[in-house]
């Protein structure tokens, strides 16, 4: 990692954190509620999707921090999918990142009631968000409840569920990954994008990117559950394999996996230059989660 | 009823049954989702919400329609909430309206995914009413949010689930009902007198009205919990006893719940007489409710 993009994904992701734990902190709910939204804000990880949102805009040449209130509700949807996933009825994880999951803590009803609350303030927050327009603002959660919904993330996730102990071809799986994570990760880049104020051609080249940078992401995640380090995953390695999941290793080879990344990570990035944009940033990024071991 | 509210809200009921079902049908999503959504929408009560909602705008002389997809979206947003606090984790409840209830039918895992699919698609929709300008649009989400988030409906559930078996002061009782039920019945009320045109005089005396009339629901809900009819019900009566809740019969006696209920229909009448505008339909909603069955 190059030292601009260490300090720029350092003082970010600080910023990210404070400001999490602190709209939380500002509201007006039930104090177990708000330490069980809070407690999965902070168990944290790499804030990729918001930074990624802040480096789109910066590639305009704006100040990212246009885009902090679309960055708080985007890592917020991002945290009540994964408490909701690691519920009993769902994936049964007693931990993420080494730390025990939501429902551990504080229990079923308030693990579901905690995803609910941070999906419904998500909203809340960017349509509060008066440094943009109305237009903008409305545009912004058009498009986040198109990613995050039905036929979206919660679209993905059902897809997942029934793809489980199937053998799915590589275009039912691409499919799948694509509204589970890809369309999120789309979010973050394209608001990124509107608020940096995209033209049309410029709005298409980043559909691009993100597009094979979702894909990539996804390949990445299923090589890292083979070959990741347990103790920097916080999670037991293999845990695909043990549910009879159909990943890229499985249905490429672990070695056609790997060229498949290379080659979402090689367009991503041809796709970034087309923008004219100062893409320096986003191109590390890119780079970063093709070769990530977290 | 008169025949002016049965046709009011028999023209209006069906309009929404319709679109509600026309609405998921539309969704580029798995199908077993798109019917684990429609189920419970289609299970579907009185719609009590999204009618006060098109009666206040028409009190304004105003076409209800223009409501129609925030109306959509309250009802989605209802029907979730009813879809979470039923699973085991939470109120444990096989039945709902004489119905299994959603994970009775599609096991919990979907019922989840099947609630946070209502109610990210509820912002959708509001954010894709084009027939609305970006501003009213943008507030409304921002109100809907509030209501429904953890300020609102989920902070209401989660106190409300603090508060079993254990005894409660009426203030105590009052403030989780204002929340559970009272913050969404209000949007439904402030978001059809934003739509109708309120100046702020208006809007004041609808948040009297909203209060008034929220109390008043919920306090015609615990009557009916020890008195109604259970097959009209479609669920257990004296629910709530065996659950050990503090209930307003339990409070104040069934006598001193009813005059409760009483005081606050006649004060919502008040405050609907001080809009100066066409309520006789709303005056006629809220009677329904003091008086209601179901």
């Amino acid at each position: 990692m190059t030292t601009d993009l260490n300090q720029f994904m350092d003082t970010h992701k600080e910023l990210l954190n404070e400001q999490l734990l602190l709209k939380i902190s500002e509201l007006e709910a039930p104090p177990k509620l708000k330490d069980a939204m809070s407690y999965s804000l902070k168990a944290g990880g790499k804030r990729i999707r918001p930074l990624l949102l802040f480096a789109v805009i910066k590639s305009f040449g704006k100040d990212p921090i246009l885009g902090l209130p679309a960055a708080l509700a985007l890592e917020m949807i991002h945290t009540y999918s994964l408490i909701h996933d690691d519920l009993p009825s769902m994936d049964n994880d007693d931990l993420r990142r080494g730390l025990p999951t939501n429902h551990k803590v504080y229990g079923e009803a308030m693990a579901i009631l905690a995803g609910d609350g941070l999906l419904t303030y998500a909203f809340e927050l960017i349509a509060a968000d008066t440094s943009l327009n109305p237009a903008t603002r409305v545009s912004m959660i058009h498009l986040l409840a198109q990613c995050a919904g039905p036929e979206g993330m919660v679209g993905g996730q059902v897809a997942d569920m029934e793809g489980e102990n199937k053998s799915l071809t590589i275009n039912e799986l691409e499919n799948i990954h694509h509204r589970k994570t890809g369309k999120l990760l789309s979010f973050a880049i394209l608001a990124g994008a509107t608020i940096g104020g995209a033209v049309e051609d410029q709005i298409r080249s980043f559909q691009q990117f993100s597009y094979h940078l979702g894909l990539g992401f996804q390949i990445s995640d299923d090589i890292l559950d083979v070959e990741g380090d347990e103790d920097v995953l916080g999670k037991p390695v293999g845990s695909d394999t043990g549910r009879q999941k159909s990943t890229y290793p499985s249905l490429l080879t672990m070695e056609g996996a790997k060229k498949q990344l290379q080659y979402h990570i090689h367009e991503a990035k041809a796709a970034l230059r087309e923008t004219k944009l100062s893409t320096g940033l986003l191109e590390q990024m890119t780079d970063l989660i093709a070769v990530r071991t977290y």
